[in-house]
């Protein structure tokens, strides 16, 4: 029930890795066939996910992590076109790598917006409309967000910076694999996207990086990734990518609806409960995630009460789980802070079954009277 | 013939990998049961590292390659300590992710020098201890050269920057796992390491960080590797690459004897040929690392037609194979561009058996020979 942190690798994309570990394992830039064989695998993987999103093949960049493209979109944004402008927007709501990339340029002296959200997590295009100024380069703004699955208008953002000739980025971390995505449609100059959130391995995210968008590398050296990303490339974990994104194109609509049937089953049952609400968009949200406030009661509590009964979820993301503070997310939303604190994100998967659903059910009404009984908050 | 650009996964590197796509996936960062077991593989996988180089625990930070924690070095402790001095010192056999790192800050403003070396690749320490300023931050030096094997007096140039109050850094790339490393004994505050240069999995490197080195991350974000590289932690990776280091410290030193036989073997077989010379240092030279330049001949020429005959080997490094400028390494010894053209670098690895280097010597010359003579050098 935390498929927003990481998923299990698909078996079928272990498999599809394994050939690249033991003997199709050349380095792609070398000119002997065992190079030669890796670089096919890389063209191929390259061309199923281009093919997955509507791009040109060329304009898909692999990276480690969606960290890295992340980073690599807001520094190397604003260092190549810093003597064009040093204005960058954000809403408060991204990831900490979209807001800590931009806190570390903000120190550097670039000029950072972070717009707000509504109530339901929502942007508001015309909030982005009003803040570009004359020397704005970047705005980026989260497809759907990791906490609380709010959708953004992502589309029509992009259509405001397009007419004011600034670059737009968007974050799809928790899309990509999830619901189909066109990137034209999507009216967007850069994406991020990571296969472990997908069914994919861990250690590789890429970015869609549209022809002609004047940008630095994060990774200067060797010159791979037509010397936008230098760096070994990790093959294994490319095909695993590719792999994963194969099986999402022909089993997402599927496992979509499953999985949207079963988290409202079971949102139904926990709003049955006393004292919760939900965060985040009713109608707008990613159909996999649930993520509610239970007055009384410390979220972190609830995580370790439910981990003895074999259950994982999260208080927020994967990322701010050991940190003190409340959400920025939930903050971000108006909430309280001691109501932020007593959120709960659940998360399911395309492997979630009705069983584990009923079994979350009869536990969770249980764990939630045990605590607030404990609870200091009454 | 190519191990110096990428290894064979070794299959019980492989094998322990296994667990954690399907099984132990876990989000090191997670509170639940699910995370806490993939964090308690991440400090075991830190654990066994540190042991193997003699340093703490928390001084190890993984990457996602050795390009990436080059970058992190050059640029973090760039931006971390401008504001006490800009003066950066490189030497001019550098790889190339740390020379585009450092070119692309001397275009920010940072000031770089690059200490050349002996016709054998050597950087002479006192070169080191002169281009020293009182505004010089950083130094860094490659541990063995990627091209042609020079094992550079790391210790010394430690020393020396010790003394002076400079950060010093090596590139342990292609040493780590083929020769013995006490990080004490090296002097070296930072020091950079490869997963797959030593029979582990792509896609995964490290940073040697000295406690108390004052550097900004490259990735910012969820605040992973105690703030200094945010990211989700590739613990298949992590852990392949932990067990590629316990296996080395175990079969490095048998390996080390029977591949410098074999080396030796393969090298007195081709001084042999007519107009062949050795590049790089005949003693302080990696034991697996034969570069050599043909008179008369085209190395990319001779790379191709060994192939035909299932025989890997390169010219430069493998990140340099597509480029049709020269060996920047080959240059800096002060060897002719057309010398530098007729360079092969073979690079030995520990499954390389006596038969493949028999098979090696019947078939180089041969090649030479055919090549000389349709060569347009005459």
């Amino acid at each position: 029930m935390d498929n927003a942190a990481t998923t299990r690798v698909d078996p079928r994309v272990s498999t599809a890795m394994q050939p690249y570990f033991n003997n199709k394992f050349g380095n792609t830039t070398s000119l002997h066939s065992f190079g030669q064989e890796a670089k096919m695998a890389l063209d191929e993987s390259r061309k199923m996910i281009a093919g997955m999103i509507g791009s040109r093949v060329e304009e898909i960049i692999f990276t480690g992590s969606a960290t890295e493209s992340n980073n690599f979109v807001l520094k190397g944004i604003a260092f190549a076109n810093a003597s064009r402008g040093k204005h960058i927007i954000i809403s408060a709501i991204e990831h900490p790598c979209i807001i800590e990339s931009a806190a570390w340029l903000e120190k550097l002296g670039f000029d950072i917006t972070r717009v707000s959200v509504d109530k339901f997590g929502l942007v508001d295009p015309s909030d982005i409309k009003n803040a570009i100024k004359k020397d704005t380069i970047l705005v980026s703004v989260i497809h759907a967000s990791n906490e609380i699955g709010t959708i953004q208008p992502i589309s029509e953002i992009g259509a405001i910076c397009r007419e004011k000739g600034v670059y737009f980025h968007t974050d799809a971390t928790q899309t990509l694999g999830k619901m189909p995505i066109d990137i034209r449609q999507l009216n967007v100059d850069m994406m991020t996207a990571s296969a472990h959130k997908m069914y994919g391995p861990k250690g590789v995210g890429l970015l869609f990086l549209k022809r002609g968008v004047k940008i630095d590398p994060l990774l200067h050296g060797g010159g791979q990734e037509s010397n936008m990303r230098s760096a070994t490339l990790n093959i294994p974990g490319i095909v695993g990518f590719a792999k994963a994104c194969e099986i999402s194109l022909k089993e997402m609509r599927d496992d979509d609806k499953r999985i949207s049937q079963l988290r409202d089953k079971l949102l139904n049952e926990i709003m049955k409960i006393e004292g919760v609400e939900l965060n985040g968009h009713p109608e707008k949200r990613l159909s996999n995630n649930i993520n509610v406030r239970f007055s009384c009661l410390e979220g972190e509590s609830l995580v370790l009460q439910l981990d003895i009964f074999g259950i994982a979820v999260s208080t927020g993301s994967a990322c701010s789980s050991h940190k003190l503070q409340p959400s920025h997310v939930l903050m971000a939303t108006g909430i309280k802070q001691q109501e932020a604190h007593g959120s709960l994100r659940i998360s399911l998967g395309k492997w979630t079954t009705e069983e584990e659903i009923d079994y979350f059910i009869k536990i969770l009404p249980e764990a939630v009277k045990k605590l607030r009984k404990i609870s200091p908050f009454k």
